[in-house]
């Protein structure tokens, strides 16, 4: 494989994530294993929910990681001692990593990424880890977001343009595929993740004719089982439309083939494709689609169709490409623990803003199902040694509120954590984007409507047994009464 | 060079790029040369103006554009013609193309990159010049409002984990170093461009050891010279602050060292940043910097040194490296003329939306300085054949309001478009990253503060020659007339 851009990038490293590596070394304590967890704080758009993505790019990173001599050079120039220098050049993987499945919704202070290892490994994997998943779980959100607003309609990702970067535009294809968009326009995202191509024309194509219908009638003909014609050059309803219908009447119907649609990417999209779909209904082409961009988003497709637009495909660029409406995933990458003599020390950082005190210990993730509904109702955090998957009652009670409390029955409990590195090996099969994407459709359907609307969406419960509760407690006690 | 991972990507096209390249030789009119304009729409966060980057991206990308056979194969499965597969298997890059330097301040409208060549070549170029140079100027400009909001101190760029994937990291890292920020704690994008590098310790340094008292006395033994140490991971004024005095006292002091700072990641930064300083003082401190982070940016720090905040240096992070309250630069790159016979002809994009509406024809960039006060009076946008280098006298005039005019004098124009390609060839020398960051720093003083202001900035002009002005009113007038 020849594309190596979006996974290929030596010394990704905050400069901290050395140095302290330098200083657990030579403190002696660089064989200590330690547990990371990573979590995100509120969900993008103060959504119910993110969509998980960005563990395919992790993979492939930490399966490439080496340290060359050119890197080994530059970081002993930066004041590092020679020990640790030697340490980097014979760097060998070792970490046990476990994440949430891509394509699963996850919630707010949820270990989605979880880390078992020597210190310094498990510090070198704090940035590629954040950076990632933030990002990919970021537009996978946000896609699904923009899906949900279309109401089945079809919902084209073409951001490339507008994205940070190339890796931005690759990865963000792929996690708005995953999100549910139906197709990229991005080439090179298309072939590496087998995702569905879309193309039409640009201004340009009409343009570089000497008329617009001459400009239709060369593309209706290349392009016959695929013509979708972009008529708002000139002008939409007087110029462009006519010359559209004109160029299926004259090239199309004689071979026989039918249009695709036509596209708008400018003026009140609304107004304009009522005013489209009448016409093209009068000329026999209500078989016709239209397309339509112009920096949407799930707002203005939800208000758009609200006006009563007829439009039946919209291109969504920049305001998913960069999630502009939220465009960052405040997901941390935290110490739970340490083992000392075989023994696991539990880890916290207190904060004077609340939700940034971290939750100790090795932790499971469960997600509870109704068996009758088959809908989501809760996830558990619990210690690694507590086991949720044979039982049949239970009571969850809110972390914060702790008198509220509701037992539940007639439910299975899933792990929603799985083994992506064991021993420093990978043990992972990445399903395909298109079954990623499958998978997130299905996860979404078991969570009730009330969870995954946009305003003000009811709080799904994330509580933690009552073992973690009180180990967490005390040592927010402990750490106040000293 | 290994770290190819910003710049080496194959087939990152919109596939109508393909499509109607196709289209274009099946039509006979590949050689057809074309002119390309990039240019940005308003400025980020409705700010005055832009801070130029991303041309070494695209460069970087052009010089190693070629097709793989896989490539080919994948591109012949996508319904191209084999004719046109061959085209891109023997492709040889011929334009010529122009760019604003890195670095300098540009405006709405102006074309920031020019393209001349044959159309399939000049068309191939969309996808990568608007995404390198809209990415990296949204983050130059957002860092230079950060960098001015800091009122002289240090801004240290430390997104990379809340970076759209790692290219956004790495030329997001750069693009800030550009627009003034001081460092980057990216090691890679600090070795690739030569950019200081920052680190000092994070979170789990302090919970790796029985104490914070003993985490902050292992870390002064190891970086006596640089040593800063994270102070809220327990509670800030109550432990974090004094265990580092008794560090400092301890450690440091014996050794002949001062301590370099502290830092605060949590809490009011501005109320706490007062206390530590007064402590600090108190203690015998004076000279220990304190260091703050915490979803920073140019509004935060205003309002922050407003209310008398004692920070001396800011980690900037996810509202940087995002553009967070602005995250789109919507550049776009529009066919300005084509040629024919040896002969210029014209072309226009008509839009609904006015400010959607292109300026034709291929164009040049001016700015006048005045000779007194060196001061940038206006841009002006004249056609390829004027020449405003020995002009005494020029009288302006606003393209919406054409009765608004004014004549100056006493004045310098400078061309800033500069040759980046010469037929395929590169024939541009970058400057270093420092160097670029200078100039930029330079450029921007000779813009008046009235245009520089984050609030409602006074509008600079950006205005066309007559002739241009003319040519572009009557391609309009012809237009709506037919």
């Amino acid at each position: 494989m020849k594309n190596i851009s979006m996974n290929k990038c030596d010394l990704l490293f905050d400069f901290y994530e050395l140095a302290q590596s330098n200083g657990f070394l030579n403190k002696g304590i660089d064989e200590t294993v330690v547990w990371f967890d990573m979590l995100f704080r509120p969900s993008p758009d103060i959504g119910g929910f993110a969509v998980m993505a960005g563990v395919n790019q992790v993979t492939e990173y930490i399966k490439k990681l080496t340290f060359s001599e050119d890197d080994l050079q530059y970081l002993s120039s930066k004041g590092l001692d020679d020990s640790f220098i030697e340490y980097l050049r014979n760097f060998k993987f070792s970490c046990d990593i476990w994440a949430v499945p891509e394509g699963t919704p996850v919630f707010a202070n949820e270990p989605v990424v979880k880390v078992r290892g020597p210190v310094i490994q498990a510090q070198l994997l704090e940035t590629i880890i954040l950076l990632s998943v933030n990002h990919q779980s970021l537009i996978a959100t946000k896609a699904n977001r923009i899906v949900r607003s279309a109401g089945g309609r079809a919902i084209i990702e073409f951001g490339s343009r507008r994205a940070h970067g190339i890796g931005a535009a690759l990865g963000g294809a792929r996690s708005a595929y995953i999100g549910g968009c139906c197709a990229t326009t991005n080439v090179s995202a298309a072939k590496q993740y087998d995702i569905p191509l879309f193309g039409s024309m640009s201004h340009t194509w009409v343009q570089m004719f000497d008329s617009e219908y001459d400009a239709f009638c060369t593309f209706a003909r290349q392009y016959p089982d695929d013509c979708i014609l972009l008529i708002d050059t000139y002008d939409t309803m007087d110029k462009g439309l006519p010359n559209a219908i004109k160029a299926f009447n004259d090239v199309l119907l004689p071979m026989g083939k039918r249009p695709k649609g036509v596209r708008i990417d400018s003026g009140d999209l609304a107004y304009l494709s009522k005013k489209i779909r009448r016409v093209l209904n009068e000329s026999g082409y209500p078989d016709c689609d239209i397309y339509a961009a112009n920096s949407l988003d799930e707002y203005i497709i939800r208000d758009m169709l609200q006006n009563g637009a007829r439009i039946d495909s919209f291109l969504v660029g920049e305001r998913l490409i960069t999630s502009a409406s939220n465009p960052v995933m405040a997901g941390v990458y935290k110490l739970s623990a340490i083992e000392k003599n075989g023994e696991i020390i539990p880890k916290i950082k207190i904060s004077e803003n609340v939700a940034k005190i971290t939750t100790p210990y090795p932790k499971l993730l469960w997600r509870l199902f109704d068996n009758e509904t088959g809908k989501a109702i809760a996830d558990v955090l619990t210690t690694e040694d507590e086991d949720l998957s044979d039982c049949k009652e239970y009571e969850l009670f809110d972390p914060d509120y702790t008198w509220k409390r509701k037992t539940v029955t007639d439910f299975v409990a899933r792990q929603l954590l799985v083994p992506i590195f064991k021993n420093g090996e990978c043990v992972y099969e990445f399903p395909s984007a298109s079954n990623i994407r499958s998978y997130c459709a299905e996860q979404i359907d078991t969570l009730w409507e009330e969870v995954i609307r946009f305003e003000y969406p009811h709080n799904y419960y994330v509580d933690l047994s009552q073992k973690l509760w009180t180990l967490k407690q005390n040592m927010i006690d402990e750490c106040f009464s000293k």
